[in-house]
């Protein structure tokens, strides 16, 4: 490996010639830039310095490995006899405001035991994140309007509650995939779960596998792929693999190879994702991806560089199925006719998710497909050895009751685990594993439904799910015009 | 009985080893603990110590002999030499910041005849309640949809007034269970009215026996069962009793034998209830039932102690009949098919109820289901000798009425009476009955429907009883953006 | 007559021996007191002194005469040596608080031109009004549910605008009730207008002359009816009479005779009135009619003393008829079924009318019940020769031709002008009157409506007319922890 | 040409003697007075003095030679000996507070890539403007729910994206009216540009022409014509015009000739104008328009006189084809009727319009009529050679994709470019434009619609589109009473 000096290094800080040192090796970045799936902006802040912090705070060690061709590695850094280089690479102690607003709310936050449920966690959260990780991990892409509707749609379902049923003991465990699971919900992928927190995914494993729930593991993990399956409780802790297919469908097969290999029991393909949402938030925090006009325009054709692949279709499965004996699902349906292809293509589920909000606004809530789906599924005879599953808003156990009842096999909850993970770590994710087993608890005994198994679909009433009301815009001369009644004493006038 | 010094008292203060002194009694509560339907903190708070005051304010006198084992008490406390005992039995007289919030609130409050309807009363009682006390009262379950929905379903019926009938008199005599009743509402059965008013159930029995209404007496109130039915106005004064069923049956019979004894007219099983609903409020306040990793696990199936008995079901109904003679009725239905059921099984009939929303949230409100119940009951051939009354939601005479339209026999009102007497004690709860009566007199005759018997469902619009609207969630960027109509004057930009 | 000095007559004010001084004459008000349709406080404050100054801000001179027995009169007052008395009689000129905050108000009031729709009168009224007479003017009852929903409902129309339609002339002109009129809207009636401004009725006569609408002049006027009269500006000025049918019907019959010998071309009997609705804003303001356990109650029989007769029924109208030449019409109709009975019954017409949200809290807006109204009488084949007439919660050019096209001969208006009469006087009223005018205009004109028969059904949608949206109640823990979107800049958490 | 001195001119400053200086030539303005679009005040202010200023930020140079007769050219002004009246030409310099204002505003304005969709624009718009420029270009017409409504429509409209499609190229090439188009939205005509910016309707006619987009010009620009023209950027940039057909035939004609002659692609005549909507925020800044007394009526008959031709029927489809080649299309169309009439009077099109909202309010949102238009033209076999543009609400790329998906041809988009601009020139302008096609990107790649011809109406949920809901009026007493959930720590009560 060749050496350069720091100065050296420097030089090479422009957008068509771009060096960057991490974890004491320099990197040419130079055409992968376009590629990176977090912008131009972030890398180019780093271009001919070491940038290893910021990698890390994102990615995992083994990132650049398991994806890039081993030519962008070019060398490493080596001692200039003047000091001034080293002084530079340290990093600067002084606490920025933001660190001090954080450390008082650190110092502010409620002793876990005053946490009731899943939004408790994500009001802590909001005051302990940096401004970064919370833009990162709240946002949604446009309005936010469906990261928001997945939860508010489950306020359309109403419950049917049987009483005078034998509810003394209740019994929640279930199959997915064929594995035993003892709660109907698992833990699902997000990328760079450091940004949340420094254990990031292992803590996530540990946690789950303590409480025995599943974990999906993200390819954008920020801890390595091995240290997340060593963080495992057991051997036979179950685990599932989220998988994003890139232009390199080389990597591609390595990285499923390598997921079969260290005993994941299903392979979850996101296909929602041929290009990322634009998250507004975000980019008010760094201006990320800011120049719509950088695209490549010409001839009436507009082209994105990307790193996933914008090309995956449906005759890409047989190439799937053909590098795994894992059960394929495909992650990030919203439409029925896609769930009967999936079946029709024989994978073994698909996954009703539209990323947390994270991709296409006005894109459906997932519980609201969920029943046509079902009803699609079971009109084409379908329905048997296909499992659906659902993710997105689900925030209260009557939420997950809901989606059972609706037909599906299991409840993916992402963000949730985030911000407790952020807040109080490992034991953050332990206690809200426990705050949805005892909201569903009672949920399934206030139901009248012991078992899994008694959950109906006659017991909710969901006649206004598919219903989207706007309100017709406000006459505000009559609003303001018009004295509201007071509680009581006295008229107050405006 | 032995006698136990205090000290030897105090090191009796664990989980596994609970000794508490009642009324100069000592319990031995360690096998009791997990059973206590009010949470275990609130009896470890007072472990090893005098609890008198502490259980005054929520339990009547009898309840320990009512509801527990002889075996339970182990001794009496008997003074040492040493004055410092006896000081540490007082309680310290310290005004603490609640109490002069309390007093200062109590001065300003209106005078009674200020106060025009039942949410005056709710907002001068949030005023002068304990948070303790508010809290208990005023909260349901989870998020509280249901809770606010009872009433706000009222909302969704619109009238259809007649006009050009002869209204001049107006009369709302009616029958319920056979017995002739002066108004078509009732006070429904709240558990510890003394949270409320230290007068408790006694007062509502004088307020209703004055007014003439009937009163439903609760299986856990806070005044002795012999004291309430004392406190009758005259001997024909009509009472009902609501019944938890708890695991021990024998105490149960005993209970119902004794309501049969003392004249009750009707027992209202209460059904919802097999656990109790998890209420934030409370929680919020003293950290009540917080780990929900306490729960019972083992090979997937979770199991919590519980006062109530979850096991009950349809098969004991043969039972419940065996023991008395008094009509019974199941409180807490929220399903048609429950309807029916309870008529099928040869019951008087039901209460559709939520339990004021403290239970199951998301289960509907009753006055939505109430039509169907009608109607499938009807179909079914069971409409006659079957009797529907509703709870839940009721705030004004026009809600009554509404209840009276679609079916209801009878209308039960609960937090509304507590607030009037947690206020003005026994005369806030005839104020109220008064003005009750005011405004279902003024709906009578301008609805023109002169009895109760004239009161039609064609008086109701009901067509969006059953839509449950759920905005979409706002487009803030186009709201902020937007500039508000200004009633006059130029326009101020934001 | 016989005469009493002060002192004599101010030992008579109690409940049970009640005189007081009216212009130079005393009367005893014993039995009338719980016939006041004002309720009996306001009386019984002036109980043994001179009331006529209170009495006038509310009645015409000929009030007395016109509704009581000459009975009542006893006597007149004469002065005793003392000069004491006298000062008695002199009202304070201290300013009072309420008055130097209406000073100011009146002193910052805009120009008259810079008001540029009713809500703008509105605006300026709820200033510039005294406590009592905005209380008064402004509520309805109980919630104010129908009130507000009367405006709202015309919410719930949207047009389908026609194009290319030669517009350049616009022509108002109607016929009602046989007569020639140049607007489609009238004044309707609303009692003692002197609470809004001291000219009363008279102010509104000359306006509407000035104008050429029709004016309704209410029974219970603060003008005397032959100064509204003798206020016309010409004397074919078309008015109409709004009969309340009281107890005694000798004055009834008296009260239409002279409406007909002074010219008036119709008769509006309001039938929505049997007891007056409860109006939770003038209570809180003056503690009327506060103890509703004063009602009689006897055998289960409630009977409230009122002045209004509310026996009248359908019955009553042969007689109504026998009484009088003039069209006889039914203000206060909100259903179907007696729209038709009014038809059936060979009246004139109906006005459909909730009273403006002042009686049947949840009585449907009127524009709700039109398109059903008219279609029932299509139906039964009743159209010809029956108008029907709309008012309450016109607020907008746009409201009156949306009554207009499904099937209103004419639109009531009434509180817009009493506050464009509080605050400008006759010229307020003139000019919304050409508000109106301006904006009914303007909207035949877009829409392709040049004249009132060119205004069809098919020009509005009225598809969500009858709907009753109720949003779920709002899970506020979800909508605290989100973080709403800014209109630009970095983001500011909370 | 005459020659008159400033004294002279000054005394001709009433409204039936009314002279103005506009660029060195004397107006006389008596009988134009009532016809002028912008109304009489603004005409008023300036009689007898120099009106260049105030002409130019509204008008074009060569409006007065277009538009009115050569008549009304009277003289010249010459200069008299005195110095004072030059000084009184001057303007004064001394900044006011609003300039001050808006000087701070403009310092603080974010870097413009920091503005990332339509509304951030508008948001800094609100800003920079004058109280004058905000009101004219954002005003509505009445109450301003049209103009809300336009927007919000579109979040009734849900996605059902698909996934597995290859979109790795996105291509949005399209035909508008036989011409290729690279994208499929264009900047519509909008009047007075120059009230946004200085440079007016050139600054978009070169962003336009470099982003290779369709630029509308308007009748009344601020701007020449032939300045707007030879403004393009090169000489197969493609406009369309849009026509007002005033009484002057003839001189309509001239202009219709001219945009022909010009190469004016499509000629779209405005159909919704027959007199103009009223604008409360204009109206409260300058006493526009304010006293609608001022309308002649007489015999019921109420007319305006107008610029606008407000006889312009179907009659005059004829006359219009006979003056022009150019295809023409009809602009201000709300109803299916009309759209069919246009498509049967041998019409190129139709732009389905409200005109922003500016006109008649509550005329649907045009996105609310487009799927009934289209069904309308397919059941009529009139859906070939006849296309459906739409504007009015669109903010983000997702609507143009929902325009489309219900078969807009094209979507036309005016206020936000006006912001663009405002705020930035014309670098505003092209990027406000690289956002909606990078928003439109993404949609495109994420609904799985890789060109305009994939996008289909499959891919909409439109089942609540027609759907206007308004919410109950609210219970304020039950709100007020509530005490809403906490986040997390202790209750905090009112």
């Amino acid at each position: 490996m060749r050496n350069f000096t720091l100065s050296e290094i420097a030089q090479h800080n422009k957008k068509d010639d771009l060096w960057i040192i991490i974890h004491g090796k320099i990197y040419d970045l130079t055409t992968f830039l376009p590629e990176h799936p977090g912008g131009q902006k972030v890398i180019l802040k780093c271009a001919g310095k070491d940038a290893t912090s910021a990698f890390d705070s994102h990615h995992p060690p083994d990132m650049i490995e398991r994806f890039l061709s081993p030519d962008v590695c070019i060398g490493q850094p080596v001692m200039e006899k003047s000091h001034e280089d080293n002084a530079n690479i340290k990093r600067q102690q002084t606490e920025t405001d933001e660190e001090e607003r954080i450390q008082l709310a650190r110092k502010n936050m409620p002793s876990i035991d005053e946490l009731y449920n899943a939004y408790d966690f994500e009001s802590v959260a909001k005051t302990i994140l940096s401004d970064d990780a919370w833009g990162y991990i709240s946002s949604g892409t446009d309005d936010e309007i469906t990261m928001r509707e997945n939860h508010s749609a489950y306020h359309r379902i109403w419950f049917r509650p049987r009483v005078m049923v034998d509810v003394s003991k209740i019994d929640m465990t279930t199959h997915m995939l064929g594995q035993k699971a003892s709660l109907p919900f698992y833990i699902t992928a997000a990328a760079f779960c450091k940004t949340a927190h420094p254990n990031g995914e292992m803590a996530l494993t540990r946690a789950a596998g303590r409480k025995d729930i599943i974990q999906m593991i993200p390819t954008y993990a920020s801890c390595s792929f091995k240290d997340i399956v060593r963080a495992r409780i057991s051997s036979n802790q179950i685990q599932w693999y989220q998988l994003y297919v890139t232009r390199d469908r080389k990597a591609t097969q390595r990285i499923v190879e390598e997921a079969e290999a260290k005993g994941m029991k299903g392979l979850f393909v996101t296909v929602d994702t041929p290009e990322l949402g634009r998250h507004l938030k975000e980019m008010r925090i760094n201006n990320q991806r800011d120049d719509p006009s950088e695209m490549e325009t010409g001839e009436g054709t507009v082209s994105v560089s990307s790193f996933f692949d914008p090309s995956l279709n449906w005759s890409d499965i047989a190439w799937l199925k053909s590098i795994t004996k894992m059960p394929i699902l495909l992650k990030g349906v919203t439409r029925l006719e896609d769930a009967v292809l999936s079946a029709q293509h024989g994978l073994q589920g698909v996954v009703l998710s539209n990323h947390g909000g994270r991709q296409m606004d006005f894109a459906p809530s997932t519980i609201e497909i969920l029943p046509e789906v079902m009803g699609a599924l079971q009109r084409e005879g379908l329905d048997k050895n296909f499992e659906v599953y659902i993710d997105g808003g689900i925030r209260r156990g009557s939420d997950i009751f809901k989606a059972i009842a609706l037909g599906a096999k299991g409840v993916g909850i992402g963000r949730p685990f985030l911000y407790a993970m952020a807040c109080y770590g490992e034991r953050g994710v332990e206690r809200l594993i426990d705050l949805f087993q005892a909201e569903l608890t009672m949920c399934m005994r206030l139901m009248g439904a012991p078992t899994i198994a008694d959950i109906k679909p006659d017991m909710v009433d969901i006649r206004n799910l598919k219903d989207h009301f706007v309100a017709n815009p406000t006459d505000y001369l009559a609003k303001y015009a018009y004295e509201r009644m007071q509680p009581r004493g006295k008229l107050s006038k405006l």
